[in-house]
């Protein structure tokens, strides 16, 4: 198995209205370091699982809409809890949407939301 | 799959009595940073994989008998040669016994022991 | 010229209304990871720069009214743009204030924002 | 299952000359942070997946020739893309045909070549 | 004192023709992970070191030439022994030249070439 | 100012018997990652501050003797309080000792003891 992994990151503002979050109810944000992780069970003609500039282009433009925005307020997100599981399986669909005609294979995105805590989600590009 | 992860560490002392292990049979320590990665198909009506505050306080509780410990004179480690490898599982276990009734998935232990060396266990809650 | 570093973090809202910040001006978030490096020309009697349990409490007392914020909405930030490096200097002065009597030396707050872009403060605790 | 992971270095010239890699058709370079994981079910006798000794030996033995070269010039790289997919999969069978005999599991070859981008290869050794 | 730092990054190739330097008089290459640190007494009246956005374009610029090149083909390094040390200097030479009719202040620029070994260059922006 | 910085460690056991230590009385151990950072006005003939292979070899000779070891047991530390900042202090005189014939400038020794929290001592070479 080969991956390829590309870092980004986005500065986000949201609340996480459920009980079982204590003080992370109220409005706060977070710094997301987002890595996807591209895994393919073969190499192309070119030696590579995809080709980075794509990679790291998908990825700027799943973050770009949520870059310096406050989640509460997007239309995506109504009603959701933006959890840091939540964001990595969203992001995960974005990506995937736009690769699946061309890429087969699996992608992890994990975002890391501080120097002791990250979270990922990871499954078939489809 | 979904995973979250958190950070700890504990600083120890131990010796490794066999011959294998060279210089490090004498008595000497280590600073473990203590990474949980709980994995989970599914997110719970929370959108979370296990609450980061029940997780961290878990790891918590695995470690706090052994910070600060000499290994050598612990009950439980007793004729054991506890490495790297042997205390990830260990910490596995402690942590295991504590959530097996409330979480279902898998667990990951990773000791980081210095900037070029590390080890794991990584199995099913039960 | 002794130091000792301590690491803690916050994750916060906030606004930065002024033309200069582009997107920034927008409500969003970030994770800061705060360290707060202590410095001293002598040792005391413990060969230390400072107590480091001192230290992390007063590190995390200054961080407690700021941590699950919106900035925005707190009294003493009113009508200031709190950028990383006025963060900075405000969390110097928290903790100097705290200190000022029993330490004596210079104090570094730096709060890294991403893992590309980081701010600090440095001056003496008075 | 059990892993442990040792971290090595090395610092290459080479150019990827295929339409696909843009500007880094041309003679350039890289540090490669190479993390070498062994990946196995059981520990054997000393509690370990692998003699730390051995692996570090081993991880050195495979870049040594490769450590301050420039990969153009090398036989064994003659008419290949050197992308980091295909050291990362180079590396990977060099250290299995030393290790074959004596140890059963999986190995994984991870390739940073910044903090923003690395890629992998994982397979039995074999 | 205030600073503010940012990072990027430049992967080139270059020969170091001097017997100080063993192995690394071959042809071989590194990835530089390049710091920009920005040091000022005072903040502006946007509570700012510097613009942000104006410090990472004046980085990518300085970087811009150097990017996916042979340093020994350069016109600017004929002649030159350019280690790491040098580097900085230079890059630091770059920007202070575009900055120094609107920046007051100092300029820390580390180049890490690994994650055993780093260098840096500091001085005035004049 | 330019400054070369090299990362090494040791793995030691120690206690801290003196009541501000609370817990780190007892018999416990570090990770110790060790960056000596060296800082010269000006670079050498060869464009740099130190030979980077006699600079490694110095810090390794320094750890040498502590690596592996309760510093508990070593001649050298009784009736010491073998702090991090001392052991700073202590790897920066052997360090000086070694190179004040060839070197002038400074050294700065940091010990990391964890992901969160490192010390360090800076003085001149002699």
């Amino acid at each position: 198995m080969y991956t390829v992994t590309i870092r980004d990151h986005m500065m986000i503002a949201h609340s996480l209205p459920a009980k079982a979050f204590g003080p992370a109810q109220h409005m706060h944000g977070a710094t997301y370091v987002v890595d996807a992780e591209f895994k393919s069970e073969q190499l192309d003609e070119n030696n590579i699982v995809i080709d980075i500039d794509i990679a790291t282009k998908k990825l700027q433009q799943a973050l770009a809409p949520l870059k310096y925005q406050n989640l509460d307020e997007l239309a995506q997100f109504k009603g959701k809890l933006t959890t840091t599981e939540f964001l990595a399986h969203y992001i995960h669909q974005q990506i995937s949407d736009e690769i699946k005609d061309s890429f087969t294979g699996s992608l992890k995105i994990t975002l890391g939301e501080s120097h002791v805590a990250w979270a990922s989600y990871e499954g078939k590009v489809a």
